[in-house]
């Protein structure tokens, strides 16, 4: 006789509901009984009582979770998880998505520090232009540069292969300041300043934490060098945006490269879309595929149940 | 009594002659006597009868070398050399200038290949719409393709660390098929059919030899896939340049990024200007700076005066 493990009861509530089911039944493991009991779009579909497990978008689970008593384990869809820590509710375990971001992001950073090195915009108006004009454009190499990150975890750390692969130095600056692998430096929070003084370019990976919002003000947006360019992939919240604007219309650094914002899809009338030095997209840098998702919770969903810890958890009092 | 060296007689022959000569003198090991005797920037300024160690761009040389009886050494300016090697002269030895070439040479690959892999024009597009549109553009992640490279030499494997850094796989196609360090498979020239359908994208950075003339023809882009990007950064005799228009045409490959044409300037008429699936540079892909090929011409030099072999010897017999 077999020893057969019960049946995991799940839960989906994701934009993404019926992909993630599907790429969840392709992915489960024979040996364990899967029961996914609702997969759903909105948080009015959902019936809390049954929600034991629950796979979702943390933005739509904010909505509902406060009802779901019976709620054990949470895994998040996304990396960053501020609509659930920002509750008051914290007798679960909430896990994000880790891993499959890095290596979207570090395409999406890399597009666009190269898009500058390289003068790409310049090379494309020169071939629109009637007639065709056939000249060198200015360039800039990374080779040499350092890169800045702002964030220390493991998106952060999936730059790192990439940057010294076109032979830069990387610098971090993080909370504790303390060393990690990779990194040629790591610059605690309160050497924000030198930390940018020392970077070319700025790529902002830090979570959306009360301490993080709105310090990158007029004063770091000033340290940056005219060549250097900006990148924010982590949450809009940090930046405060006239700073940015000002800065930009001052030349004290070249461009702006923005995912991210405080309302968000960016309003129509908002400056950064006009703005010829600023780039904008979609909130897109690292978004990651129903595969990608599903596999973590699989993963997880197998530690689950053999009572083992689970990877990616978050903690509720450090808030990230 | 020290011993002394016999002074280094030098002519320049270069576009840029006066950056050079700053470059070397800066570079310059005080050990050694150094005399510039004659910088220029073309073939009638100079005096062939002083010629004995030559620094000049190859297509320059080729006018005035014949004439250079006393030339011992040139090192070009240049990592190929063919106006050089297409000539009966080869009593002298020829350099090149490598190493450089290749960390300017991956930043223009990557740029291009991340441009397509992040959509980034359909983003842009997106931007500059009134009003303008925010949502989520179709992309296709490096991460996990294989990167194919036609050629295995310097600059060929300077591209392996950063493809490797965005873990794809890659593969290559010389003369030989000799196995190198770093590629994942090396395919033999006659392979190149197997290649092609191996391959998501494709770089040719083939020197230009006769053996290499015309071999990128309809069934090679044929055998291209739908989503490829094709990179000409080598030589533009490489391509038959209907065969990718066609192929551009009926989709069996997604865009051609072309630095190199077999006509250069690029004729203003030419349909490869204002094809919507072809981008043009301006032969700027790996443009080394004057400090870059000084610092290969000072460490050449230093082995010269003390009859050292030569850095990036050319072979006059086997063309490269």
């Amino acid at each position: 006789m077999s020893i057969q493990s019960p049946t995991l009861n799940v839960s989906i509530l994701s934009k993404d509901a019926s992909a993630l089911a599907e790429e969840i039944a392709n992915a489960w493991p024979q040996s364990h009984a899967l029961n996914i009991c609702q997969a759903v779009t909105t948080s009015e579909q959902i019936n809390p009582d049954e929600v034991e497990v629950l796979l979702a978008d943390p933005n739509l689970a904010a909505e509902v979770i406060d009802q779901c008593t019976g709620l054990k384990w949470c895994q998040s869809t996304w990396a960053g998880n501020a609509p659930l820590l920002n509750l008051d509710k914290s007798d679960y375990i909430l896990t994000g998505v880790k891993g499959v971001f890095g290596k979207l992001m570090r395409e999406y950073v890399f597009a666009y520090l190269l898009q500058y090195a390289r003068n790409i915009p310049a090379f494309a108006q020169n071939q629109n232009h009637q007639p065709p004009i056939w000249e060198e454009s200015p360039r800039a190499p990374l080779t040499g540069k350092t890169l800045g990150i702002l964030g220390a975890g493991s998106i952060a750390q999936a730059l790192i292969p990439v940057a010294k692969s076109f032979e830069m130095k990387v610098i971090s600056l993080s909370r504790s300041g303390q060393a990690v692998d990779g990194f040629d430096d790591v610059y605690v929070a309160t050497d924000l300043l030198k930390f940018a003084q020392e970077a070319d370019h700025v790529v902002n990976l830090m979570p959306d934490t009360p301490a993080t919002t709105g310090v990158l003000n007029q004063a770091f947006f000033g340290a940056l060098k005219p060549h250097s360019v900006f990148i924010n992939a982590g949450r809009g919240s940090a930046i405060i945006e006239d700073a940015l604007l000002n800065a930009l219309d001052n030349g004290t650094l070249q461009a702006a490269v923005l995912d991210v914002f405080t309302q968000e899809p960016l309003p129509e009338k908002h400056p950064f879309w006009t703005h010829p030095k600023v780039v904008v997209t979609a909130h897109t840098a690292a978004v990651s595929s129903p595969e990608d998702v599903a596999s973590v919770f699989v993963a997880n969903a197998k530690r689950y149940i053999a009572n083992e810890a689970l990877l990616y958890q978050f903690d509720f009092n450090k808030g990230y």
